[in-house]
């Protein structure tokens, strides 16, 4: 462990319904990629992700919310487009909501444990 | 997926130093049970942690807060007396104090959410 290493805060908020995960970082960034692709299957490329993981992480969605997240166009073959619902559209604001609160309301006790790793931590070079 | 599941919010924060993890849930767990036990041995115990990990747990504390935040009574052979350095306590403190003001800004934005699972969410029994 050296000196001068960045320290930083990783933060992760997951809502649960029963055992699924009904909304969470990776599914919130899985909705930004189809807006902002117009396809699941380049939204899956993207984030890195299988198709078959991709199509699961939207089925899971969609019965957690109780209706499509997501809505591919009418006659929209493999590859078509792909858009959030007014439904995906509600979810994913209001979980980036609770991400912006998260972050605001860690600044301050962020940064006493930051400050305490200046000052405490290894190899200062004083 | 069936009516009447219980929906939860799950918040993990993670202080990291390079790709260590300095203080996050499992080592603050870990340092309380160390001041609940007045042991190394029986902290992992109480955690279902092996004895292994939790050396190593305390190891990485130890290294990324510059000092030990664990100190074992002078003469103490395993299973003797450890307990929180006043490094481990401050640490302890202000990572706690982060997780309650996560917790209290969290409030507003998942009622929101959780409103809104129980408004769409899938099975409603009316």
């Amino acid at each position: 462990m050296t000196g001068g290493k960045a320290s930083r805060l990783k933060l992760k908020a997951q809502i649960y319904l029963g055992e699924h995960i009904a909304i969470g970082p990776g599914k919130a960034d899985l909705l930004d990629a189809v807006r902002d692709t117009g396809s699941i299957a380049a939204a899956g490329r993207r984030l890195g992700i299988s198709y078959r993981r991709t199509r699961d992480m939207i089925d899971t969605l969609n019965r957690c919310w109780g209706s499509p997240v997501v809505e591919t166009a009418r006659g929209g073959s493999s590859g078509g487009g792909s858009r959030l619902t007014q439904r995906g559209n509600e979810v994913l604001a209001a979980y980036r909501a609770l991400e912006a609160a998260l972050g605001q309301a860690a600044e301050g006790p962020v940064a006493a444990l930051l400050g305490m790793l200046e000052e405490f931590g290894p190899d200062r070079q004083d």
